[in-house]
């Protein structure tokens, strides 16, 4: 097969990718090693910046997200029985939209056919080749039989684990990575939220975040050791944790409920660089992971597609090699900014091993300083609501 | 010899205390180890916030300090070839005053005569007594002879290796450190600065810092090893490492000359809660301690006097203890906020040792994100003008 976009990965950045390609008349086609309902069944993450809505709305595809999904005109920080609330609508003038990534994939996938995007499920053994030249192709096998694509370039929607960053010589590419003593064990309920907006709180036992992805399903976290593991955490546990670490006002509105689903995730912070190495692009979490306090993983990529699309266009319509050749620069820029967010979000709401008690103190400094200042609000919020891209 | 307020200490706290109780008629003496011309030898901060150019203004004290310094409405981050210019005027509607600690210390020790504020100089070997009583005393050896000052009060402005935070007992007190894997070396020379405004560098080969006491005194900082010895760093050789850190553009600007004071002080954060036990009150580095990245040591200096000569005057005018009560937390709340500017500047600015090639991405990308948000601006300047008192 020839096509002149090879997208590897349909999560939402390859799906994304593939639909702004094809509303552009350029031909593309996505390869996913797993099936449609397998990419569905991965919960994550659930709130959306405005460049994730506008993606959609150019599409045309935002009629489900603006009906079913949350706007959202602020978040809180709690440390212990404090609640700092910051008003991203007031400060900011933007608002968040909560609407679980699962629903934004099938958004996308239910669009495959009537946008005459083609997707191939269930390709294995994905393989990239000769991506230093203009002529990549990509082998991948599907019902026993083996398949190659040819294309003039090749875009790594594939995740950490995808082939397609590996594909990259080591000489070339450099990694940044710092890994967290702790993972977010997340449980997922048909109940009502605790709290009409989000809730992430530092307690002495440690964090934990109350989320929703819509009026009837909620998604609660705390942070544990690495070394829990998850069978020692009933259902009826997870729910006292929160109860103490959300604070006294929160509990009093917990709503318990049976896990629809119940894991320990790693955080981890990780940057590839370069985006682009000859005929590959990279997108998404293929180039860089970062922990999920903030909630700018699924929107990093967002913006990584917004760019390779960009890219991609400037390319095929006005000839444009430039525009392929500054990719990796400007999603970099962004990239390292939202790093820096969730990175300074994590430290400030975790307690670390590593900590001593003056740490600890600067944490209850920062959220004084945070709960007194209208600029440092102002900076948060510039922050999650999205920079600009 | 019997007294309201004994003060231990007779640096910039002990003095502009001293004064502002004498303004309200309140009977102290100050004690002080050293000399004089010791005190003024004492070469340190420079960078007035408006709680200090206030509180001189307050005892009439402000003239040569408004003649001589030099008001700043801004200072700049560097990094490389970076140059970020950080408008605290435009940003706060405030501005800081560039008068050396000296100058002011030297301003109110003319002022102790016409002004009857008694300062007992050579006072050796000076001890706390009964704290915890309403009838605490303070004994000290002047010219062999023991003398005893009796007072309700008694205010230890003595710093951190003074006599004062040691009375107070271990059972009650509390201390919180960090100590910094780095010193900083200064040189003091009269030559004009290389920049009207202050510039804080962050380059590979270490921090710098350009700053003055006047239009013809500079006064300039690089990071070192604490295992580097002075003797090893020569005049010339401190000049050509400032022209490397600090980029090219305020390197040509350097004029070098022969030092005036050349030594390597080590970074210190620390404090000790609470900043009151019984009839003792701890003022300036006597409680805490700040890495001088921010200037905010003086300031907050300041900041507890003024708090203390509140509480003092709330008592002896309107014989309200709980002023006296409360001084603790109110200087805490603001020394913890400037605990932490100082710490986060020292990190941004500082090549950590045990830090890796992510945390260093991490501060590009703080620098990054600081050049292109006035969110970010704001906020570094309202804590580089002073939180409010």
């Amino acid at each position: 097969m020839r096509t002149q976009v090879a997208i590897i990965g349909a999560g939402p950045s390859g799906l994304l990718l593939g639909h702004l390609l094809r509303q552009a008349g350029i031909d593309c086609v996505v390869l996913e090693r797993q099936n449609g309902p397998y990419v569905l069944s991965r919960i994550r993450a659930g709130v959306l910046e405005q460049v994730t809505v506008q993606l959609m709305e150019r599409l045309g595809l935002d009629a489900r997200m603006k009906a079913e999904g949350l706007p959202h005109d602020g978040f809180n920080l709690a440390d212990g029985e404090r609640l700092i609330r910051i008003d991203i609508k007031a400060l900011t003038g933007k608002e968040v939209m909560v609407y679980g990534q699962t629903e934004l994939t099938r958004d996308l996938m239910e669009a495959t056919g009537e946008r005459g995007l083609e997707v191939v499920y269930e390709a294995s053994d994905v393989a990239l080749f000769d991506i230093e030249s203009d002529a990549p192709y990509v082998t991948y096998t599907k019902d026993g039989v083996e398949h190659r694509v040819d294309a003039r370039f090749i875009v790594g929607c594939d995740g950490f684990h995808g082939p397609s960053r590996k594909a990259i010589p080591e000489s070339v590419g450099r990694s940044f990575e710092r890994v967290y003593p702790f993972g977010w064990l997340g449980i997922l309920a048909d109940v009502p939220p605790c709290n009409h907006e989000l809730i992430y709180a530092n307690h002495e036992r440690g964090f934990a975040l109350a989320s929703m992805r819509s009026e009837t399903r909620s998604r609660y976290y705390v942070d544990v050791p690495l070394t829990e593991k998850i069978e020692d955490w009933s259902d009826e546990r997870v729910w006292d944790e929160l109860a103490v670490r959300l604070g006294p006002e929160a509990a009093a509105n917990i709503t318990r409920g049976p896990s629809l689903e119940k894991s320990i995730a790693p955080l981890r912070s990780f940057v590839f660089e370069p985006m682009r190495h000859g005929s590959l692009m990279l997108c998404g979490d293929s180039a860089h992971i970062v922990p999920p306090t903030g909630a700018k993983g699924l929107n990093l990529a967002a913006s990584d597609v917004h760019y390779a699309a960009e890219a991609l266009l400037a390319f095929f319509k006005s000839n444009d090699a430039d525009a392929i050749a500054g990719y990796s620069e400007k999603a970099l820029a962004r990239v390292w900014k939202s790093e820096r967010f969730s990175w300074t979000a994590t430290k400030l709401m975790h307690r670390f091993p590593e900590d001593g008690p003056f740490e600890r103190r600067m944490q209850q400094a920062e959220l004084d300083y945070i709960a007194s200042s209208e600029a440092a609000q102002r900076s948060i919020a510039e922050n999650y609501v999205g920079l600009p891209v």
